[in-house]
């Protein structure tokens, strides 16, 4: 409750700093029986570390997780599964100016009103190291979903300013911003070159989409599936917003025009449009889910602003270091992960009904 | 955990279906003796009742609120205060042609796929009808606010591409589409007869303010206050899309432009802008919350659509009735239901260490 | 959280108090499809209910259930379902006299610590009528059992130190004190009734069988099902002692002569003797579940007692009043509510995982 | 909700298994600005750690925290507490001809027929090892009461039927039983070497005391203080019974021998007898809380049994290896662990509404 943990079924708890010792997940309710080794998880850490190009942020973190339980010989036990990544590659000497300094669009001063103590170095809790756990979450939930035919798909739909108009999901993870249109490649590239050259950073837009999900998923009212992705989405530090289907487009739309029509397609029940992105009611469709997260741009920059020290101090303020000028192409995988944890865990409680749900179900 | 309950330590469950005896709430963790009456609740349920003027259904439902338990002498006791509205004007023969069909954009065909069964009158659990337990568990919720300071103010921003420009609070409950610019509710108005002529219906977009709020409110990680927002304000049915601050405008500015500056006001810490919309790291700022929910299109329009009936047949169907053209104005005591709801949640989690937090606060 | 839900996927909450409107619980997680009925109910409650025989309190509550929701055609839809039960024959003034005084035994005193105010009428809701809300939510689950052909069985083991010795499940609700062994009831109501005429009370013990619980329930570590159980039968006003299996006795036991050995028997594993109640490591073992719940003496008495009002003066107290002189036989269907509740909460958490399970299980 | 986490604001979060690389706890909701050292925490497990005395099993763990998370210039910083245990002098061969055999009263066959599949390397999971992963959590919750004036006091009551008569807090720790009584040590001892003689073992009753809880705490109705005890407690493998005061002795007192009256003493409201053991209607009454335990003897014992195997075959088994023959001295700290941790999560919750309590509460 005291919000380090996300999940019902399937519920990961997270822990560590970013100059700590390390970052860690207790993954609770993995079903058991199910293949899982270091490899799965670290290929997900490795779309998030930081250091992959020219891009994103220099510093050089190998990330490497360490399963410390929850398995015997290669598969999962039904216990919880902990993973744990050391912290490397460190220079808390970089914070040491900071520490008496509320960096704007951070969490020191917030950290400081709501505990009066905050560990300064690197940001601590409110480090976006902090995602890391999510991400070797993730992969547990992701490794599930592959099991039951469904696939988590990000990629970069927007950086500031510059869209990609073509979706091919094969293009997304050859390219340093994650664009699933090649042609939008270099204005992306460029775009963030520029805002680094200036000592400053840039937002933009991750779009998600998931098939293969059954209809069925999601429970009505306060948990409905659109409800727990946007609670999920939302937690990531850089998000400001997140839209379902045609999401905010839908308020200047006529229901005439929004309704997804049914018809029988490929022998079952299907809509002919998805404005709804997969969700009805809150519940999946068995249609694809399709959502956007909003990325704020970094706030480290390098460029001089004015703040507040701990005394109460007005100051001037310049944040040197490390840091990524664009966050969005490494937000990809985490944004998957959160989505992968919400899927999975609907689809184990929706599981738990289905003795009884079974025989009435479905007219095809 | 099966999705009727929403909250932590102020928490409130709902129940009950559009055209069965009526709906319910039950809240628990109200704190002892609060004044509370009927009174206090009747007064949000009449914001969102139906039958308010000639742009909303006609539709005529008193919505009187009964309290059921938690209260002696006019104050609350610790106990849980159970709130109940009987069902009144209902049609359930409107709804028997529709029996058999999905209509498009309901949620008849996905409960269907999750339950096998289906409340089919007037859509059971996920008609619109179960926020009217929302309002009054709100309305619970905003009178503990307003002990302690803190207003939650809501208002249409948008229908149909008609855009408020001027805020001005005191407007909003002067005109039938709750517009806080006096000089857009003729256009708003005219907007919505358009649609509601042609059969048709329209979304909008309602933004909330919540002044008052102190600092160090959310959790980090995963229960930020912009996370819990997002969770409650995804799950009203008709909301497509919600964003904190400048939202999805954030994803093309600059670190340079988006971040909130400090400096020493009124003799506080203030941030000179709010684009974070008054969180930061997931937890407030002591700034206002601002944020927006997209709300789409009812799905209720007369216009003949294809669809598909429960035994797989493709069909024509043309939903009469008496439906809302435009939910927006309605949707505005709702949304500030669920704002209310997780504010005042965040209040008592947070008083739950101020003992441990309170000599070590703040620089002033 | 404030403790008024317990279960996780079956799960209950209950609002109101002893001389309020009503009484009533939402059942959240209910499978779809069951046919449920208030008959189904009103059965559990009545065996309840005051005013049965000679040897319970006179006061005459009919307690009729009535459902507000989650039912269409006679079949739960996996909505909420919700009941409620109007209070009746209430008797306020018997309490205006006590109204400044800390009943010795009752929760008077700790409800105003707690509180700083409280609802003195009946003792609220401290009140044993708010079991009646745990009954009605027990009925649901026991149907539910029954479909999966688990049985939830209890009676009266010992009332005042007379013990039943032979155990016939057909007895029980044959005699007013629902003994096992139709040779003690005349032992028992004696001592009932000799008590009773000198203003007193008298605790006992009851007893509960569960049968047709197939091995799985229950969670290692925090959530075993011996543990959920505890919890349940110990959130029961009356009970000030929970055990399983041999429970206490086994403390002076050697590990040879508690030690449950395995066997085929009926040509499955089974274990020559259920020392252990049915249950191991937390995990049932699919041997009948066996546990005893001690309730101590009603606190209400006659007899002259020392006390402190609200003032803090010490004052002298005698409670008149229509109370139970021993609550044993009337505890009986609220401890079966509660186990039932724990198993089938486990039943459908365990369902969650079957998919991954199944395919693994059993040598036999 | 799969298990292995316990408390809601205070809340603890286990992983790890006998024989994999270590036992690990997540501490989420520790308030800010706590002095917290290894050590702390250390001296707790110290007290369970195996290899103590000549009556523990020869296994010699040094069981050396580390705290990973959580803590800055020796402070908590509310952001969790993670602390690891590494995993030594482990002899998993002893367990390679048990493999496929299904112990007497352990949990092997109950988690073969829950998951499928089962870490068979010392109980895995299920090993009483797990318990070092509480008495580390515990340790942090007890440093928190301490500076709440609170103390939890646990003790050996009773060993196969040897009881302590006198209770001296001072001599606990001073001898290897526990025993609160130095007149019953020999006995104790002498009992235990007797057992573990024969190859057998043998059970007892753990007592705890709190002293120095403020009326108030618990949530009335299922999260009764009592009930939380007990789900706390009869979470330890072990535990076959839980009681709460007179416990099981109330079944055979009148309510005039059972009630506590009260009086005014030490300026303050308290009652003259404690047979309620410190909890009226669920809720602490400021008296000492007083509780006990009953443990079943070790399920490890070298005495030949009859069991059956995974093939379903029946067999002999006899469990060689480095057991406890009476794991009641080791039980201790893990008790008076459950206890802090529900004791402090009170405590919290209960801070949560003190705002809307404290001017209304006490009349002295």
């Amino acid at each position: 409750m005291p919000g380090n943990s996300f999940g019902r079924i399937f519920r990961i708890t997270t822990f560590g700093e970013s100059h700590g010792t390390g970052i860690g997940v207790v993954i609770d309710g993995v079903p058991p029986g199910v293949a899982l080794s270091a490899a799965d998880i670290q290929q997900e850490l490795d779309r998030r570390r930081p250091g992959q190009s020219t891009i994103t942020t220099e510093r050089n973190e190998r990330d490497r997780v360490e399963i410390l339980s929850g398995i015997i010989d290669g598969k999962t036990t039904g216990a919880p599964v902990a993973l744990y990544i050391k912290n490397e590659n460190m220079r808390t000497d970089d914070y040491e100016a900071l520490k008496e300094l509320y960096r704007p669009g951070h969490a020191d001063y917030t950290y400081d009103m709501k505990y009066g103590i905050r560990d300064w170095r690197g940001g601590g809790r409110a480090s976006g190291r902090e995602t890391a756990a999510r991400v070797a979450g993730g992969a547990v939930a992701k490794k599930l979903l592959r099991e039951s035919g469904i696939e988590v798909i990000g990629y970069t739909l927007e950086i500031g300013g510059v869209r990609a108009e073509r979706i091919k999901y094969d293009e997304i993870e050859r390219n340093p911003v994650r664009s699933p249109d090649p042609g939008k490649v270099n204005e992306m590239v460029k775009r963030i070159k520029e805002v680094k050259a200036g000592g400053d950073s840039i937002g933009g837009i991750v779009e998600v989409v998931v098939t293969g999900v059954p209809p069925g998923l999601g429970e009505p009212v306060f948990d409905k599936l659109d409800a727990l992705l946007a609670h999920a989405i939302m937690s990531v530090g850089a998000v400001k917003g997140v839209e379902i289907g045609r999401g905010f487009q839908s308020a200047n739309m006529k229901g005439s025009e929004f309704n997804d029509q049914f018809e029988i397609r490929d022998g079952r029940i299907r809509t002919r449009t998805n404005n709804a992105g997969g969700i009805l009611g809150g519940i999946s469709t068995g249609e694809d889910i399709v959502l956007r997260a909003a990325i704020r741009p970094p706030a480290s920059i390098s460029i001089r602003q004015k703040t507040v020290d701990r005394k109460g101090e007005e100051r001037d303020i310049e944040v040197y270091g490390r840091h990524d000028p664009c966050i969005v192409p490494r937000a990809v995988p985490v944004i998957e992960a959160m989505v992968s944890i919400v899927i999975i865990d609907c689809l184990l409680l929706q599981s738990a009904y289905q003795n009884w749900v079974k025989n009435r179900r479905s007219p095809l």
